[in-house]
């Protein structure tokens, strides 16, 4: 029987949401930001964003900052890795990629390309 | 802004419950089981379990197939590759691996011992 890890269940239950996706997706082209400026192209309420940064924080998936009266919040994916570590477990049962299989297909054809030139 | 990938909604939601996790683990050792045989070890009741399998076949996680009255349970693990695409993307924003400063560390100390030696 598998390890029970407990942080996968929160790592996993903060990502299965797209507005925690999108979240972090922001913080990591921008390093950090203001929960105002988070809130902003979302057409969720603040304590809306707020609830889900407190789920994204009790993932450990951001670290929040209070510099007088901004929140300064920054992505901290390191639990992301447990969850990459338990994924690539399954990458053996994968089928093959369709797009390696093309390139496959492309090889095929422009070697029967050549032999008939 | 990120393009929204609502099969990663049902993958990560699928992954966040520890006994969904343990059927997928057990699957990949197996291959195939039984919906009886999977729910043999959990200490929850058969519909449960089925409303555990319901969500890992919405995910595409599983494949039910019925054989007269026994239902054979497969994994079909490529809903995951999506998932852990999405996490490769914040590989770059990782602490370093501890265990990576370790073996560092280590050869440090081998070439620290040469030298005195």
């Amino acid at each position: 029987m598998a390890k029970y890890q407990p942080s996968l269940d929160r790592t996993f239950a903060a990502l299965m949401d797209p507005t925690r996706r999108a979240i972090l997706a922001r913080l990591a082209n921008e390093g950090s930001a203001s929960i105002s400026a988070l809130a902003e192209p979302f057409a969720i309420k603040l304590p809306a964003v707020m609830k889900h940064l407190d789920v994204l924080g009790e993932a450990g998936l951001i670290t929040r900052v209070k510099h007088g009266r901004t929140v300064t919040v920054r992505l901290s994916p390191d639990p992301m890795r447990e969850a990459l570590e338990w994924l690539h477990r399954y990458e053996p049962f994968w089928s093959p990629r369709l797009d390696r299989l093309a390139a496959y297909a492309e090889r095929l054809e422009a070697k029967a390309g050549k032999g008939g030139a």
